[in-house]
């Protein structure tokens, strides 16, 4: 009976103490929450990205389409500044990309240059291919053991649903133009870094080492490797490949910047980021408009309360993620205020339900912990109490400075189906689950905003 | 006791009678289905041909190719006679084909030129576009109201396991380009008749109308038309479109036929058939390297059985189904002994479990009938007592000519997200699926050539 009792007068209860004292950080948390769940900004922002600007590939027309347009959304917000801050890059542009199995059995083959390949000769290259079932074997041939080949990893990515598979392989896409290169191969081809089974390979950036010969390099679709394979262990296959991307020095992309002054200690500093950029194949629906559709709606939801949290909430918008470049540039533009920004994170997993998020070690089991914890329980995520491996892309120039970072885990068992595709369109996001990644960021926000916690190790 | 002592005996009792008496039809097609469902013949059969082969376009090189390892794949399963029978057509041969927004947000557009379309000029069509959400509403346009424009229509074709979704909407792919023509339009995009949402669009044929001028015609992919739906709902939308498709007269295709002669009554005959032809933007593998695979491997049990049916069974993989010939051509050479085809019927619907099989009309409620579904139960399928629409196109000309169609029913229902698309590929076959489809397929057979029903309408 008391419990029951206690339980009624609870409302009052809140009523009243609202109207003496500061709201609780876990109501105005809680409440931000709701909002975002029943904001449809989110998806309106990424319907209008995905539509009115399509991909974006940094340094390029389209790139500068979609500052503008993030400048004029942004800027009917309700922030206290909107501005860019530009850096240089070199663009990466694609061209003609087509590739063919000659021999034993004639069919064209499905696939798409990695980010930063060189061009083939105007008249493609043809030679024998060396199959590497995985990285490793690669690895294991010796100098010289691939002249003349064109070598080809069909290792396949794992799924996982926090997309740790993707790490994993990611040295394959990486590293493997020059690893190959060194082995003397004329060309690199590799299985998409992809889980799903569509004729529509991934792009991605490569590395080229110092020192190593830059040669063209291409992801195949999985079922080109897959035929790859069953045609290698029937004998020897050429291939013929034409890559014809092209460079542009001297090209430009911006960062574009968004402020919520916070009300008692604005000079600290919670940094939220997505990117605007985008692979030019698809329209950059999951990667990364919706994480630009995320950041823009929390930021527009705290901008437009009543009572500002006490910290500034920034929002980035990063310009250039695909490329490497954004990061680096922000970093180092404002490695000065590195000791402000108390907490970073970037969106950049998709449209799918947030249902983790890692804080930094500093904050392990406490009671910031525990109010997040509360708050994220009815939108249906926990704390891990695991530390993130890092903030996102952008954010890691900031962390190396000294910037803690969390990390806010969406569902992604199948992001890696449509990531750096064709397939990356509107038509894969989902209103709801992306509010409920709205709401979850929103929470998150608001409650290290509100905070006096800090988040440094000490 | 009675009921539980027959049971008991049943085993003696039949093996003694198997000693005196002919065997059961019955007992033998339950025979004939176990040993396809431990055959990896079918699906050795779909992968070599989609992997040695590829896609294989009726007319082409390719297709010559694939007649070659039909021959020598029937050459060496036990058949009496295995032939090919050829016939004249025009190939059409894609070539080039691309697509953008121009204004009022410049994007690519992923589509394909339907098989049959002319092309555009070599520097392409730029026009505005007319977009209709269905077919209808084009059909309701008066005369010249789509001068200049480039008609879109974006109507989504219906998923149903049966595929009837696919019959409902293919007037918007065969007839659309003539009736956009006559209204004015100067080129016709159709969202694909597809049921996925990738940006790998559908091809398929089209048919021009006397009369009418012959425009360029393409199918957008899903994402893309529904782009296209969101841009034109902002305003009017420029479209860019280049088709470089071509025709080669004189061309020449084949059906292959093998045959295992009926121990009784050799002059009657039960066809088995599936085509051999695909379309090339994937290798052919659920259309229709599948098909070919189930009848050849049921042509190959047959026909190494110890004893044989009482009659025929043929089997011809069609050379042209795609582009409406082989049906046409195997009608016209072979209508002088449709009184002696007793049954028909083709497999050209995917590789997915057989779950319903329908029969003519003469023999609805019959013992034929009730026999089939004895044997149909435990391999997880049942008679449907519909009459069946038709036995597949290339059996259509029979039918016509009086020879009784029988429809074995596929689950369908991921069928048409990869039909006509660059992702028919083999990764796309579940080897166990297409075992008990291939099992399916054997018991009908065998249980249609034992048998002596007459299975035209009296």
């Amino acid at each position: 009976m008391r419990m029951w009792g206690a339980a009624l007068l609870m409302p009052l209860a809140a009523a009243l103490s609202a109207a003496q004292a500061p709201e609780p950080a876990a109501t105005g948390a809680a409440r931000i929450a709701q909002a975002a769940l029943r904001d449809p900004s989110s998806y309106a922002l990424v319907e209008s990205l995905t539509t009115e600007v399509g991909q974006r590939l940094a340094g390029t027309a389209a790139d500068a389409r979609a500052v503008e347009w993030a400048k004029a959304k942004l800027g009917a917000m309700g922030f206290d500044d909107v501005h860019t801050e530009s850096f240089p890059l070199t663009a990466w542009i694609r061209g003609a990309e087509s590739a063919e199995v000659v021999a034993p059995a004639p069919q064209k083959l499905a696939l798409t240059a990695l980010g930063g390949s060189v061009a083939t000769d105007a008249d493609g290259i043809e030679a024998e291919i060396a199959l590497f079932r995985t990285y490793a074997e690669l690895l294991a041939a010796s100098q010289g053991a691939l002249a003349g080949k064109i070598a080809v990893v069909t290792q396949r990515m794992v799924r996982v649903q926090h997309g740790g598979g993707y790490g994993a392989a990611n040295p394959i896409r990486r590293a493997g133009p020059s690893e190959a290169a060194k082995r003397g191969a004329v060309a690199y081809l590799l299985r998409s870094l992809g889980t799903d089974d569509h004729r529509l390979p991934h792009t991605g950036a490569l590395s080229y080492a110092e020192g190593a010969p830059r040669i063209p390099a291409a992801a195949l679709s999985n079922p080109d490797a897959d035929q790859l394979e069953r045609l290698a262990a029937r004998g020897p296959v050429r291939v013929r490949l034409l890559l014809a991307p092209r460079t542009q020095e001297n090209a430009q992309s911006w960062n574009v910047v968004a402020e919520a002054k916070g009300r008692a200690r604005p000079e600290e500093i919670v940094l939220i980021g997505a990117h605007l950029d985008s692979w030019d194949l698809g329209t950059g629906a999951i990667d990364d408009g919706a994480g630009v559709a995320i950041v823009a709606t929390v930021g527009k939801l705290i901008a437009s309360l009543p009572q500002r949290p006490q910290r500034t909430v920034r929002i980035v918008l990063f310009g250039a993620e695909e490329m490497d470049r954004s990061g680096p540039a922000y970093g180092a533009a404002h490695e000065g205020e590195a000791r402000r920004i108390v907490l970073a994170s970037e969106a950049d997993f998709g449209a799918r339900r947030v249902y983790a998020v890692l804080l930094p070690t500093a904050v392990a089991g406490s009671d910031f912990a525990k109010a997040l914890a509360a708050t994220l329980a009815p939108l249906g995520a926990f704390v891990d109490p695991r530390a993130p491996l890092g903030g996102g892309d952008d954010i890691h120039q900031l962390q190396k400075a000294g910037v803690p970072v969390a990390y806010l885990g969406q569902n992604g068992l199948d992001y890696f189906d449509i990531h750096h595709t064709a397939d990356d369109t509107l038509d894969k996001i989902d209103a709801r689950e992306l509010a409920q990644a709205t709401a979850v960021w929103a929470a998150f926000t608001y409650l290290a905003a509100e905070s006096d916690v800090d988040f440094r190790a000490k």
